[in-house]
C-alpha cells in the first residue's frame, strides 16, 4: 500500500478549489431558478424604481410647507388631485399644495416628500391640515435608489434564494442563466450489508448510509440517485463503480470502515486509467480515511463507513466541494453558510495537528451548546446532534463557557 | 367597512392551532420521505444493535485482563481467531484470551469491551501484546443501547431531515406513512403589475411578489403554484380566487397595500358562502393588514404588497401556519426552527403593543446583528438582510450590545 501525505482540511481545501471543473450552463425561467447558482452577471439595465415613488398612503408635498408643523401648529396645504398607483399625475405641485398618494404612487413634479396620512386630516375638498413636519425625501424612494442603471447587481457564481430572485424580479429578468445541477450518486459498500426491509442476520446491518447521505443532500439542495450496495469485492466494486461514473459527475462512496475495505476501494479506483488521487486521508476527526479521486471529468468522494462519520464528512468537505462544483464562488471561502455561534455547557478536549468536529445539541434560547455524549456509531448520537464545533488543528480543546462557533444543521 | 379585533402574533397562533385541518396520508418509500412530516407512530421493532457490536477495530477480550496494562507494563493475551464483519465468531473467549475484531463486528461470548488496535501489538500468530488497559463495554456498542424493542421512537407529526431518515433506516422502515403536502397557491392583485418580462410604465412594477414569495416557499420545503396577477377589480378577483381555490388547499393572496384594495380583497371573501373571517388585522410590524379567512377547507391568508413586508409576514406567519397544515406538531410552539442569539450593534427603537421584526445582516464572526436600514419598499433592504429581530410587543426597544434572538434566513 502507497502512503499519501495526509492533508489538513485546509488544505484539502485549497486542493479542490484548484480543480478546473467543467460546468454547463442552462437557461431557466425565473420561477425555477430558485436554490440554483447563476452563471451570468446580473446588470441593471434601467434606473430602480423608474421615478421617484411614495413609500406610504399620505399626502406628497413641499417638505419645505412643512417645517415647524406640529399637532399643535398645524400646517394647511391646498388639495391638488389625487395619484392613484398605476397613473402619474397630469400636474405638478407648487408652493403650498399637496396631492393624495397611495403606496407606490409616483411622485407629481413640484413634489419632494410624503407626510402620511396619520398625521394629516382632509379638512375639505380644497383643505388637508398637516399634524407633522416632513424632511425633503421622506417617505420617498428615489429614482435609481435601488439600482442605477449599468450597475452590476449579482456576478456569475452567486446563489439564488428568495432575495435574489426578488432582485431579478425587480429588475425584469425573466429567464436566467445557471449552472446545471452537477449530478450525484451513492454508492455504499460492504459485506454486512442488507437492504433496509430485510431483517439483518447477526453482524449484518442495514444500509443506513444510504439514505442518510441522500436526506442531507436533500436538505442541502441536491439531488442524489442512489445505486445498489456492493459487497467488499474487487470486482464487484469496480463494475458498480464504472457504471456509476458513467452516469454520474460525483460519486460518493462509502462505507470501508475497516483498514482492508479502504484499501480495496483506493486499489479498484487506481485501476481507472489516468485516475489521480487527490488525498486519501485528512487530518480530520472524524474523517480520517477521507477519499477523494479524480477520473476524467468526475470525482469520487470515498466517505467513512460508519454513518455518523460519514455524516460529518459530507457536510464539512462534500457539501462545499458539491456546492464549488455546482458554480458557487466563496463555496471554500464560507464551507458552511449555517453558521452561528454560542457557549460551551462544558470542556471538550481534542488533539492538536488534527481538526475535530463535535457534534453538539444547540439551545437557542440560553445560546449554548452541549457535546452529544455517546459512542462513536450509535445512531441516537445522529439523532441528537442538531449542529457540529469545530476545533481548530492548532487547539488542544475548548473550554466549558467559551463562546465557539457553531455549524448548525 | 366592518372592524374586527387586531389579534396579536401569539393570539393569531392560537386561534390558527385550533382549526381542524383535514390531511391526507400516503405512504412513501423511504428514499422519498426525506423533508416530509410522519403520519404514524414509529416502533422499533428489534433491538438495535441486535447483539453487542464493536465500535472500532481492535481486539475483543475480557476488559479484566487489561486491568494494569500500560506501555511500560503490557499484559499479554492468547489469540483466539479473528472475527470479520458479517461472521459472528464460532467460538468464546475465556480469561486470557482474545481475538482481532472490525469495526461492526460481534463480540464473541465470553467478551465484554474491544481494545483499539492502536494500543496493542500482535507478537506472533499466538500471542497479542495489550499496551492499554479498557472497561468493561468500552469501545462495544450494546445490544439494544441505540433503540429498545417496543420503544416509541418517532411520534407521528414529526418532521423528517437525514437524521430521522438514518433512525429509519436502521430500524428497518422501508416504507413510511407521511402526511401529504398542502397545495399552496400564489396570487398577486394590483392594477400597478406588469409582467416580469415587461418593461414597467411610470407607475407600473413588475411582479415581484409571486416569483419572491415563491422562492421563499422553495427555500423552506413547500412548493406552490403561481397564478397571473389579478387587477383590483372585484370580478376579476373573484373569479381568479374561486379558480384558485378549487385547486389549491392554502393561497396566499399578496397585494392590496393601500387601503381600498384591501377592502376589495375582503369584500370578494365575504361573498363567498360560509367563509370565516379568522383575523383582519395583526398588531405586527410590518404586517398590520393581514388578514386570513378560512372557507370550507381552504384559507386565504391576505399578505401585505410591499415585498418586503410580505417576507416577514409569511417566514413569522405563515410557514408555521404551513407546516402546521402540512401535519407538523409544534409548528407554532416552535415557529421559526432556525433561532440562534446575538449581540446588537445599535439601539432599535419600537412600539409596545406590537410585535416587531426588525430586517438584520448577521456577522457569525463576531456574532452580532445589525439592522438593515433603508426606507420599507427598497429591494436593496429585502436583499442585504440575513434574519429577523423580533422585539415582543411588550418591549420599547432593544439596546445595543444586548444579546438578542435572531431568527436566521
Amino acid at each position: 500500500m502507497e502512503f499519501f501525505k495526509v492533508l489538513s482540511l485546509k488544505e484539502s481545501y485549497e486542493l479542490l478549489q484548484k480543480q478546473k471543473i467543467k460546468r454547463k450552463v442552462e437557461e431557466v425561467e425565473l420561477a425555477k431558478a430558485s436554490n440554483r447558482i447563476l452563471a451570468q452577471e446580473i446588470i441593471a439595465r434601467e434606473d430602480w424604481p423608474l421615478a421617484a415613488r411614495s413609500s406610504m398612503d399620505g399626502y406628497a408635498l413641499r417638505a419645505e410647507d412643512t417645517f415647524g408643523a406640529s399637532e399643535t401648529n398645524p400646517a394647511y396645504l391646498h388639495f391638488k388631485g389625487e395619484i392613484l398607483i398605476d397613473k402619474p399625475a397630469d400636474f405638478s405641485l407648487s408652493s403650498g399644495e399637496c396631492a393624495s398618494i397611495v403606496t407606490g404612487g409616483i411622485l407629481p413634479s413640484g413634489a419632494d416628500s410624503v407626510l402620511m396620512v396619520e398625521h394629516s386630516e382632509r379638512l375639505s375638498a380644497e383643505l388637508v391640515e398637516v399634524r407633522k413636519a416632513v424632511f425633503p425625501g421622506e417617505n420617498v424612494l428615489l429614482a435609481g435608489e435601488d439600482f442605477k442603471q449599468g450597475e452590476v447587481v449579482f456576478k456569475s457564481g452567486t446563489p439564488l434564494d428568495f432575495r435574489q430572485i426578488g432582485a431579478l424580479a425587480t429588475l425584469g429578468y425573466a429567464r436566467v442563466k445557471v449552472f446545471s445541477m452537477p449530478s450525484i450518486g451513492i454508492l455504499s459498500t460492504g459485506d454486512e450489508l442488507v437492504e433496509v426491509s430485510k431483517k439483518p442476520e447477526p453482524g449484518q446491518v442495514r444500509d443506513v448510509n444510504t439514505y442518510t447521505l441522500k436526506a442531507l443532500l436533500t436538505k442541502y439542495g441536491f439531488f442524489a440517485r442512489t445505486y445498489n450496495f456492493v459487497p467488499d469485492d474487487k470486482e464487484k466494486l469496480k463494475e458498480a463503480i464504472k457504471q456509476a461514473l458513467a452516469e454520474v459527475d460525483v460519486l460518493l462512496l462509502s462505507g470501508g470502515s475497516s483498514v482492508g475495505t479502504r484499501d480495496l476501494t483506493l486499489e479498484v479506483l487506481k485501476d481507472f486509467p489516468g485516475s489521480e488521487i487527490l488525498f486519501h486521508g485528512l487530518a480530520l476527526s472524524p474523517g480520517k480515511p477521507t477519499l477523494m479521486v479524480r477520473w476524467q471529468d468526475k470525482f469520487v468522494l470515498g466517505l467513512p463507513g460508519q454513518v455518523t462519520s460519514a455524516q460529518v464528512v459530507l457536510m464539512v468537505l462534500g457539501l462545499p466541494f458539491l456546492r464549488f462544483v455546482a458554480g458557487e464562488e466563496g463555496a471554500f471561502a464560507n464551507p458552511w453558510p449555517y453558521k452561528t455561534r454560542a457557549r460551551l455547557t462544558r470542556n471538550i478536549a481534542s488533539k492538536q495537528g488534527r481538526f475535530d468536529f463535535v457534534r453538539v445539541k444547540f439551545d437557542p434560547e440560553t445560546n449554548t451548546v452541549t457535546p452529544v455524549l455517546g459512542k462513536s456509531g450509535l445512531i441516537k448520537t445522529l439523532l441528537l446532534a442538531q449542529g457540529l464545533v469545530p476545533i481548530a488543528d492548532n487547539l488542544e480543546g475548548l473550554l466549558s463557557g467559551q463562546e465557539v462557533e457553531v455549524w448548525l444543521f
